[in-house]
């Protein structure tokens, strides 16, 4: 037993590359995750950590004492270490912030400085500056006193004396051109600069459109003050996609695919709770058309066709309408058409399916009047849906709530209520 | 109006990149898209074109003879040419072929030789490749040779005679050494190497793992045959993420926002088509208890809760799973502990919920059997709920379907079936 896990600490330590110790501890059950954390040896805490999801550094960080959290960032990147200490209560983040050396210290309260989701703190602070009056001679024997280059190193970042960005000089360009240029003649100053106050969305727009692998961060005087890489933007680019995705399933997309049973039944409750209220509704409305259901009980077989088709057809419009967003291919101009385009779709598939559905409620009951009825319910609820599901998402990200979490409940209780009040409506109207 | 026409033609000619131009144009309805198409310069096609959507792409590539192929691609990579010829018929693409130069003609059919979503669809041809044997010195002097360095060249290709690949010469690297030394003495030679037949998913993972700018692409003999660069693999680890949350509503992930109604219209059709069966089965199973609803109403008017809730429950396990095997967090030694944790996570909820619609049951009919009755019901469907979304995805994986697209039409039908089955029939039993 002690000889199988020796042989584990082994293969952790010295067998897979951090991020890989990390992608098991990830997939592990709450207690594996454990004795698989004890076993990583100090020295490299520091790496597995930050490739663990905020949930799982939190969950590890808040056993640590201060010194220790100190002793296992000295190597990382002064962006990863930022990372974590946004996950440590304040009064600890202050303490690990007194115990390290001066200018680690400044670089990483810059990136504290600045909101988690900007460019400011998704930035890194080590970039590679150079002066643009010198030759790429000068540069070149600049860069061989360095021992290494920060990772990701495309571009050297020239300021001014006052530490202004003012243009990038491309690696590639340094290689291949005469090096008694200087670098003002071969540097390019139509670079993407970045704000730091950037939504981190919005970086990884600019990223992905101009096919970036690092960009310079400037602050509102623009002064250069760090540098974004392409691994920390396809970390972002992971999560945004990953967010709509969960949220319409009410989860997070932080979620831990491994949480314990308790933690995972609270915030599951939640959303179990939120949509009993919808369904309470639909049933209230229900109750309202009792005396008709007594009567003809073909009606409570059918209704839930209505509302489905209802439901099916208005989650497409919405989850359409919501990858849009998130593509940023939608604004007011071309919304109109999208709008009108979907009320067509709504009305040849309405009335497609209402002529099937009638027919197959003809064979089934033999009541004309019900077919008729289930018929034109549908046409009304898919173009109820179709309207709710791409109006919603706009009037939505207006108010500030976000669409994915917020769109679909919202839209299940249209459909249902509209669902049932029009086919039983209709069928009091027409029965009693 | 010319003059207004003239003025958009000259921003999207000179004012707006390729990528942007690409961006209206994807967020056009389908009339000032072709307009928008129309006005782009002649040389600026290729450029636009290599940004568009692949069903853009073959839209407008549709309407091109040969030889106007040829001319628009002259300038792009290979990797991008490949991509576009892909679009194309069958007859139009050899004569495409046929038409260019040797070299780029050998590069194109390279990448056309194998398929789209492996990494030898992915890669691009220009690499950069070097000898061993040779100095740092003469590489600069060689590089220097060059006009430019293909994009993303963040390592020298280090290959034998037989072009076979033997390690890389990261370009930081080169900057920091002693120029005296050779290639050999300081070359990586533990590089990540992609085999031409990766999948591309797989190439995404390995991207994501080891942040990687670009990495070599060899053949089954190891020989060098292209370079798999940061941008491309973006594009898949976004199309990826689209995938399930598009496939979920029954939508493609290449799905064009702006479609036209008509081709809309019968896509969506299939899909509620599917879900009308499933309607259909669930109204199958109340008309087996029309007796019963006859005689107690109040069944029909609380029978869509006990189904609806539990296609919430079961579709957030889904959910979870489907983004566990995306990320590859899911295997047979921890699913066994996620499916017992998800059975005590819906044994809570059920419990819990189940206390709550009883109370409300009651306070709304006054009606104890009932009460009792829709609690079981509840704990019984989140039950099988849970069961359900835990094991279709591994189920359906297993069988080559994809979980997104055919997971949640599956899970709807057992949480419906199930639901109106315990509830009904458990009301039969209890009052006939």
């Amino acid at each position: 037993e002690s000889g199988a896990l020796a042989k584990v600490q082994r293969i952790l330590n010295s067998g897979l590359a951090p991020v890989d110790v990390a992608h098991l501890i990830e997939s592990s059950p709450p207690k594996a995750r454990k004795i698989l954390w004890e076993l990583v040896d100090k020295e490299l805490e520091g790496e597995v950590l930050q490739y663990l999801s905020e949930e799982l550094q939190s969950h590890f960080l808040s056993d640590m004492s201060a010194a220790e959290v100190v002793d296992m960032t000295a190597d990382l990147d002064t962006d990863d270490v930022a990372d974590m200490l946004q996950q440590l209560p304040e009064r600890v983040t202050q303490e690990v912030l007194d115990s390290m050396d001066q200018v680690d210290r400044a670089r990483v309260e810059a990136i504290l400085g600045y909101p988690e989701d900007s460019a400011g703190g998704l930035m890194n602070t080590d970039t590679v500056t150079i002066r643009p009056e010198i030759t790429l001679d000068v540069v070149l024997r600049y860069l061989r006193r360095h021992k290494s280059l920060p990772a990701m190193t495309d571009n050297l970042l020239v300021v001014n004396r006052q530490n202004e960005f003012i243009g990038l000089l491309p690696v590639s360009k340094l290689l291949v051109s005469d090096p008694q240029q200087t670098v003002r003649e071969v540097m390019t100053t139509d670079a993407k600069i970045i704000p730091a106050t950037m939504h981190d969305t919005d970086v990884a727009k600019l990223f992905e459109r101009h096919d970036l692998v690092s960009a310079p961060v400037v602050d509102a005087a623009g002064v250069l003050i760090g540098r974004i890489t392409i691994d920390d933007v396809v970390d972002v680019i992971r999560e945004t996609a990953d967010h709509s995705l969960m949220s319409m399933a009410g989860l997070d997309e932080d979620e831990d695919t491994f949480a314990p049973a308790l933690k995972t039944s609270r915030r599951r409750a939640v959303w179990l709770g939120i949509n009993l209220i919808t369904a309470l509704a639909a049933s209230a409305v229900i109750g309202l058309f009792d005396k008709t259901i007594e009567q003809v009980v073909a009606l409570a077989v059918l209704m839930p066709i209505v509302a489905s088709m209802g439901g099916i057809a208005g989650s497409q419009v919405l989850t359409l309408v919501i990858r849009g967003q998130a593509l940023g291919h939608l604004s007011g101009a071309n919304f109109r058409w999208l709008f009108n385009r979907e009320l067509i779709v709504a009305g040849i598939n309405g009335i497609l399916w209402a002529v099937v559905i009638a027919i197959v409620t003809f064979a089934w009951f033999h009541d004309i009047k019900i077919a008729l009825i289930i018929g034109s319910s549908i046409i009304i609820n898919l173009l109820v849906a179709a309207i709710t599901g791409a109006a919603l998402p706009l009037i939505l990200k207006a108010r500030g709530i976000d669409p994915a979490l917020a769109g679909g409940v919202i839209l299940t209780t249209v459909t249902d209520v509209v669902g049932f009040m029009t086919f039983l409506g209709l069928a009091t109207l027409f029965y009693l």
